[in-house]
This record gives C-alpha cells, structure tokens and sequence, in this order.
C-alpha cells in the first residue's frame, strides 16, 4: 500500500457498495497518489448496513482496517425507508458483490460517528481542493451535510457518479438511478455554489472492463484477485444479458468517478449550472437550470469526454498491482 | 452591398420567415465574408407562401433581388398539411415579420426549381466546406434532399438552428420548436454521416437583442432600420409577455445560425452523434445516441458556449451598416 505524502489528494468515497464501488475503492487504495481518509456508507446498490459490512470486509481483505467506516443516512430524504430496486440487486447481486463472497471477515465496526458529521468534520480541517468527496450512490447523505453544515459549501470538492445529460438514463429514458434514489437531495446540491464534477452515464458508458481483464486479475493467483476477478466476470455477464448487447465488458461507473477525483485530466468537462427534475415522468432528469443558464458563475463541470484508454489501462494495471502486492504481504 | 469574392463562404438559408429569420437573412447580407447565393422557404413560424413572399420583399428592400428564392416542401414528412402553430403566430405575428408591413414590394416570384433540387445541385457544384447550408425552421426539405441525393450527404456542411441539448426545449420540457415540427427528418439528417453544427437553445437563449440595439437601428433613419427596429421590438415585448420574465431583449436564434455558418470560432462545440426521438412524451427530444456512442466518427458538432458579447456587438453594427449604405444607396 502506498504511504501517504503531502501531494496526495485525501479522498472520501460515500459508497453504495456495490461491483463497480467495490472497484472504485480498490481503485482508490491502488493509487499512490490518493489517500482513502474514510469511506462513508450510503443505499442505493444495497442497504446500508449490507454496503458498510461490505467495506469492512473488504478493507480486511486488503489489511486497510485503518480507514475508517461510517453509516450514512438509509432511505431517501423524501421516503421513510428504502428497499433495493429489483434491477440493482440483479446488476450487484443479493450481497452487492456478484454472489460472490469478500475472502476475508472483518470484526470491525462502523465508528459511532455518523457520515454526515465525518463529512463536515473533514471538509472543514482541510484546506480547500486537498480533499475530494466521491459519492456514487444515492446523494442523501452529501445534500444533508451541505444542508446542516453550510459553510463547508465554499470549501467542499465533489467529484459524483450520477447523472446523464448528453445521453438517455438508464432507468427509464432521463433519470441515471444514483440520482434517480434522491431526485430532491440531488437537486439541493446542483442548486448550491458547491464545486461539483459530474460524472455521469455520458463518460461512464464509454469505459469498459473486458473479460481479458479479469482474466489478468486472475492470474495473480492472489484471493483478492480471484475476487475482483469472478465479481466483476458476473457484473460483465449480467450487462450483457440485461442490456442485450454485449459491449465487450461491463461498464466503469464508479471507478471512472474515483480516478477523476485523484486526476482531473482524464476526462474534458463543461461548465454549466444543472437542476434535477423532480416531477412528473422526467423526475431523475439532469439538465441544464434555464434561471441560471446566464450565471457567470456555473457551480458543475459536467464530464462529455474522456481518455478511456488511458484510464482503463492505468484501471487495470493498478488493481494487478494492488492485488499482487498483497500476496507478498501476506 | 458587398461584392463576392473567393474568400467568401457562400450561403443558402432554409428559411421559415418569421421574425428571427429575417434578421438572420439581414446578417447575412450586412456580412461581408458571406455570400448569400439563394433562399429556400421551409415552414414553422410561417406557411411555405408566406415566408417566401417575405424573403422576396425582403431582398427587394435591400435591393437584391439578384438572389433566387425557392419554394420548398410545405409540411412535415409524416403529415399530410401544416398550419402554423398558435404560438409560434404569438410569437412571429400573423405575417411572420411581427404584424409589421415590410416596406417594400417585390413582383418577382419563386423559382421554378424546388428547394430540393436547389439545394442538391449546388451542393455538388463547390467544393466541400465553400457553402454552408443553413436551415431555421422545419428540416423536411434538408431530409428530403440528403434522401433524394445521397452523395451530397458526404458533401453538404449543415449549421442549423434548432435542438437542445444540455437545457429544456421550448415547447415542453424535451422538444425546440424547429426539431418538433418534423422529428422524423431531422432523425434522418442525425442519423447520416453529414457535418451537422447544431446551434440549439443551450447557445441561442444566451444571445440577446435589446431595445437600446433596436433604437440605434431606427436613429439610422431608413426605411430598413425602422423596420427592422419595429419588428423586433414587437419580438422583445411578447418575448418578455409570453415567457414572464424579462430578459432584457429577444434571443437571436436564427442570426446566430447564420453567423457561426460564417464565423464557426463564436461558438465551442461538443462532437457527439445525435438523435431525435419520436416517441412518446419526448417525441422531439434531441439526446446523444447509445448506440453510437463508441463509434470514432462523430458528424455532429453541439454548440455549448458563445462568445455572446462578440456575436451581438458584431450583429448589431452589422445590421446598421446595412441599413444605412441602403439609405446612400437610395
């Protein structure tokens, strides 16, 4: 594991744990220029309490139980409780790993802290573009800590995996189902001046992670390897099945939005000031804010294109080396 | 007026004239890089008769009669007729030049060609990238003649206004009024390999005309400057009725269409491949095409940012050159 230095970016990820999340941190602990400070636990994928067993799980496997975990808020700001969509326990699995089980158990716990108030804390000891706050899952928790903490407005650096706005949704033909949890939280944090990069399904559908892939993650002969391996064997599986055409690989949501927190320069973005539709059939929907479209100041750099070669490349060649490194430590 | 020279890049505009089209036409005439070599009439604001029978007294007004005129088709590829929409009547008045008379009479009458032909044979006569075709209103006719002549579609440069893609339509949250009068043919015209500029709403609701621009039309005291000056101030004031709020002027849809044809550096871009969907609730919708997301060639440039100042500076003086040379012209 790569120590951390004074150039890293400090990086929270608020996980819906989740394939793609579960490549996002391994993504995260790979990189020797970020540092996980702690990952905050939200629903979307999975429940809450399946997502932070998860994470602690796979913090074991890879010897990380030094970061710390927190739970976020469970169910919609609009909704009294929240129960997994059929479709993402279909993508994920029942577990949110594929059916396939973290080879390792961690006794740990979640800190008694909440993630709202880990969120606040954090944003306001550091300075200002050192931290990076990466959500992708549902935005409650993020809308809730902006909302109680206004200050940290000004000071938060948020890189999100959500959204579509050159591209259909994929639930339903406008909303993307990260934003599509929350339409109202989302919409709360478009509207306020907060530093947001949106990474959404116009860059996301265009990384993929290829069976060659796997197969090179495998080959490390390590357990997580085999993990990483076969979880993200049933998510390209799974892809092609319900999406009915075979892309050659499943695609990088969340990790996409992990490598721009820690390397901007992997995607090209436009600046503009976006609301979220929360009524009627286009409820979900991101799209430009007409009252502010003449604003000098546009809050949102929406991501449209990205290196995708350069970053799954450097996706890939990460994780076979965090996964080797790992066999040599044990 | 100016001369042509080889320089010029020449023009042919698809016009439904209409109050915005007719200021685009100004432009281009005021615009001495452009060479206006003919007028097509589509519908929209306006019936086919009635925006040509504008075009012509138009080019009467500013003594050009030189340049032909040509009826194209006169209603949508999926319908049988067309009537002009109420609101698009609102908007442009009931003789599309805002209920105020053009000053001028011309006898002449459409050439015998149809736009299609029109358009067809001129493409295949200059070279690539010498003549821009610009469509502001319906694009049955572009459809229709990309269909007829599949070889120009390699051929043709197309900068149209209509769409929106990064912020809600016009008539309803999905659809541009010029894309939802024929969503068909401009699915077709996306769906080609053609050079497509699109200047959609995400650029023209940001350029505006303000009365103190129309006043310093009618200080010029001409025929042409007060009408110009009259006419548009009738499309501030119901621009600010019918939207409820007020600007501070009217939107320059067409003239901006017009002048990226002649000067593509007012605007940045976005590459994508589009299409139109045709169905539903969003019929009319322009959105980025999943399944040609992946593919290297993309043929449409979205317009995303203007240089808003640069563009109506440059409208305006324009527009007032014109007007007065007419007067010492007289």
């Amino acid at each position: 594991m790569s120590a951390s230095s004074e150039t890293h970016r400090k990086i929270i990820l608020d996980l819906d744990t989740g394939i793609d999340d579960t490549l996002a941190l391994s993504y995260v602990l790979a990189s020797p220029d970020a540092e996980l400070i702690g990952i905050t636990g939200t629903y979307g994928n999975v429940v809450v309490e399946q997502g932070v067993t998860n994470d602690l799980n796979l913090l074991a496997m890879y010897g990380r139980e030094d970061i710390p975990v927190f739970k976020g808020i469970d169910h919609p700001s609009t909704a009294d409780s929240f129960s997994v969509p059929p479709d993402s326990a279909i993508f994920h699995g029942a577990n949110g790993t594929g059916n396939v089980e973290i080879p390792a158990h961690s006794d740990a716990k979640p800190r008694d802290q909440g993630s709202v108030d880990f969120i606040i804390d954090s944003v306001r000891r550091y300075p200002k573009g050192e931290l990076v706050v990466v959500p992708t899952g549902a935005l409650t928790t993020i809308a809730a800590a902006l909302e109680q903490a206004p200050d940290i407005i000004d000071k938060i650096t948020i890189v999100m995996m959500g959204g579509s706005l050159t591209q259909p949704g994929n639930v339903g033909p406008f909303a993307e189902a990260n934003i599509n949890q929350d339409p109202e939280a989302a919409n709360k944090i478009f509207a306020t001046k907060a530093d947001i990069t949106m990474i959404g399904l116009d860059v996301t559908t265009q990384v993929l992670m290829s069976q060659e892939d796997t197969d090179s993650l495998r080959r490390t002969g390590t357990e997580a390897g085999r993990f990483l391996a076969d979880m993200t064997d049933y998510y390209i599986r799974i892809s092609e099945q319900e999406e009915g055409v075979f892309l050659g690989g499943c695609n990088l949501h969340d990790p996409l939005a992990a490598a721009v927190a820690i390397d901007p320069t992997l995607v090209t973005t436009f600046a503009t000031n976006l609301m979220v539709e929360t009524e009627g059939p286009q409820r979900g929907r991101t799209i430009g804010d007409p009252k502010r479209l003449l604003d000098e100041t546009k809050n949102t750099k929406v991501a449209l294109s990205v290196d995708a070669e350069r970053f799954t490349k450097q996706f890939v060649d990460r994780l076979r080396t965090l996964v080797t490194t790992q066999r040599n430590e044990q």
